[in-house]
């Protein structure tokens, strides 16, 4: 099963060095096409390898296609972002051979009372969708899956197995919710009476907009009184933890292991490291890119890069260097008892 | 649905200025509150905006009372602590209008034999109940949930749907367990054979106290031998690790993402700010606050606050930090190079 | 119900030293263990407190036994590993009382066609089984799991409930998956069209050897076009995260909430303190240890410890050292400067 080359520039353009009637059965990187595949350029410095490669026919971008037409006979589509259409075209493959999940209601799930769901939608085996439930057309709820009382799901989203989404949240069109997420549990709040706390409802939602991946086992808060808010397009990875009240803006990705306190507001196109921690009640400027493992403790006013984590050592070299970052105001009082000194030596010495 | 400001007092006691008879709907924050609503100053700095509200009554400590009194026309209520007072008022609002799951087993739950489910208790769809299990008065199992063989709940608690809580495990009255919690995993112990690493079989429970809550994917081991124990009024967020033998102080918070190693004792009344980091077999006093993204190495017998992370910078600037840091030892030891060099000549300056 | 010293020495090995016939009802540490038990010395410091057990029998080390032997009128099984011993004789004394879960599948499972289910093999109830999946014998598949169509479980491994096993994904023997987990969700891959993300297909599986464990609510990323790869004997804590086309080496373990990016090849034998961060595209080699909280960056080609985490203080000295830290380079410039001017007064002193 594939596609002719012709199909590909139809659907997601480029221009055509070869024949429009070419078969081709998959995509695969340089090294791994065989003869019936399309492979990709992505990175200049790979023009020579490309050169190599047994597919019959190459992705490339206008910088590098006078090199490539030079020296490799195959056809050629030539597009400004050639990583972009190789997503977009590893998809299309992806969907001739996929298996589609019938539509209907699986005999195993259990549907509560008022639930909607549309025709086209799938309900998986052992699935609950409680009292007033929305479930969009060409939704996917795999099996296990769990979702609250009033609960909205756009059109085209796709709940991989065991997800729980709760009461009165809400998910947009063409959305990914892996395994194991916890989408509207209730935010972290207390009110401490003599060392005793006590807790806060959490009466908020989560409010999801369109396009947007959450990964598994990643955990997100409903909100306090008012709501958690993700907006298009945000890409989450595994084991994230977003907590009450958080806003995250359009386009921003964060990578597996990142923890945000609550009340905070992160801004569009922003990229988070692995581990990266943001504190509550913060605010993230648009485009700002924070490196893993580090601790944003502030507002982030200007886009950019930021980055702090301590550097790995041997075990020995740590150790001496732990102990001096521990007392380092005292080794600043050294140096400047230290200046202060020569400069009076120095003085002296120039009477 | 509302209630009497007078009802409130009955409830949670404090000084009435005003009507007993007043109805209010709801309560909000300052700025939120509407015409129908209570509202509460639980910071002294927010007098100003207190006048503002458009709230019906105010919730107030006394070192406020005479400041709102003279410029507010609402009804008071005088307490020492209005944002305890907020939390109270807010659960009596929430369960005026929460929707209290029926008691009884659904049909489509199983329940093992022998298992002993009290009248009153509620349990949702899909969940297994395994032979032995007891669970207590007006306990509340959603769906999906697992319980373990002759595990025990107390009456009152709460497990989100699909929590699992593994045989023999015991939780308390009036607790909360969070969607994809896993209460009684098997701890993380092996012995090394010439590399190979064999399992000990961990055959201690998971014993918690009462009034507990604990978060979403929140994992906690069972013991090795003995119990990992979370004694009263224990707040765990979301997506932290509580590793086996374990035991966790009463009244003690933690944040999203900590990690606590196995065989560690915490004291009662601390708090751990979102992924510490609590290494294996230490002790950590009673009230103890450990700031964010924090490891603690070892045992802390004073109470008080403990942090460290490393502060964030620009890439460049990090970049040139990191490089010193991990050679402090070098920087030392030019001071004290210059140190001796200008004892030398200071002494020679005298001489 | 126990066993004979005789039983244990036939199993297991080592020398006896007392009666054969001799029963005892199970193993506990030194401190813990009553007259019927038998308890272990694996650590050599710990001799005194041998001489005090109440055990009728101690399994000690060829180095410690003429000590024992001299003070201790119990049995003693001599063995050059206690500890190793000790985990093998806890794991038959916990195989005498173990509850075995019937073999066959619970009325409340869904199977899915041609799904292979071993005779032998135990499916819980709940538990939905995809299509085409083959389940080896003597597995055990607690309540609420989740098996993805033409998964492969081998013979023996046993899923705690509410595992999640996407689809492709497989399994040796022996293995343990702990409950929560979800193993073959897809990578975090993303190609960037003018800051909208477009979902790379991932289609790639997760390859898991024989004997390995995986923590509650740990997660591992199919991978992207090749496959995720786990060999023999590894062992993962909880609430790790293993991202897409990572590669880890027979043996090696890892401790609770660490993180792994993607591409990564971690080698044999290594072990991983909580929380460490492991960078994307790197190679560690093999035997190598990371400390807890420690950022690995960049690859490690030499065997050994490795550990960077920031010094916790108090908050007012942590401020202060973290204010240097991040101006680092400034101090070092002082220094510098320092030294030059030394260097000129030094050589002016010498004239």
């Amino acid at each position: 099963m594939g596609t002719r080359l012709g199909e590909l520039v139809e659907r997601f353009g480029g221009q055509l060095m070869g024949d429009a009637n070419l078969e081709v059965t998959g995509i695969a990187p340089l090294t791994d096409a065989g003869v019936s595949h399309i492979s990709f350029l992505s990175n200049s410095k790979l023009r020579a390898q490309a050169l190599q490669t047994a597919a019959a026919a190459l992705i490339v971008s206008p910088a590098d296609d006078e090199f490539i037409a030079a020296g490799y006979s195959g056809a050629r589509i030539v597009t400004p972002n050639p990583y972009v259409y190789f997503a977009k075209a590893a998809q299309y493959f992806y969907s001739l051979t996929a298996i589609v999940p019938p539509a209907g209601v699986h005999p195993t799930a259990f549907i509560g009372e008022g639930a909607q769901i549309a025709a086209t939608a799938h309900i998986g085996p052992k699935v609950v969708v409680e009292a007033g439930a929305v479930i969009g057309e060409h939704a996917v709820i795999d099996a296990g899956c769990y979702i609250g009382r009033e609960a909205v799901i756009g059109e085209g989203t796709h709940f991989f197995a065991n997800v729980t989404f709760h009461a009165y949240c809400q998910i947009g069109a063409r959305g990914i919710i892996h395994s194991g997420a916890v989408i509207g549990t209730d935010g972290f709040g207390f009110a401490n009476e003599k060392g005793v706390y006590i807790k806060i409802p959490q009466t908020g939602r989560v409010m999801i907009g369109d396009d947007v991946d959450i990964g598994a086992n990643t955990t997100v808060d409903r909100g306090a009184l008012a709501d958690t808010v993700i907006e298009d397009g945000v890409k989450l990875d595994n084991l994230i933890q977003i907590a009450h009240n958080c806003h995250i803006g359009a386009h921003t990705a964060m990578a597996g292991c990142v923890g945000m306190a609550g009340s905070t507001t992160v801004g569009k196109y922003c990229t988070f490291g692995g581990a990266a921690m943001i504190n509550g009640h913060i605010t993230i400027a648009d485009h700002v890119n924070v490196g893993p493992s580090t601790m944003i403790p502030r507002s982030l006013t200007e886009p950019g890069t930021y980055i702090g984590y301590y550097p790995m050592s041997r075990p020995a070299e740590w150790e001496k260097s732990a102990v001096i970052v521990r007392n380092l105001a005292a080794m600043r009082d050294k140096v400047r008892a230290l200046e202060k000194t020569i400069k009076t030596l120095t003085n002296q010495e120039e009477k």
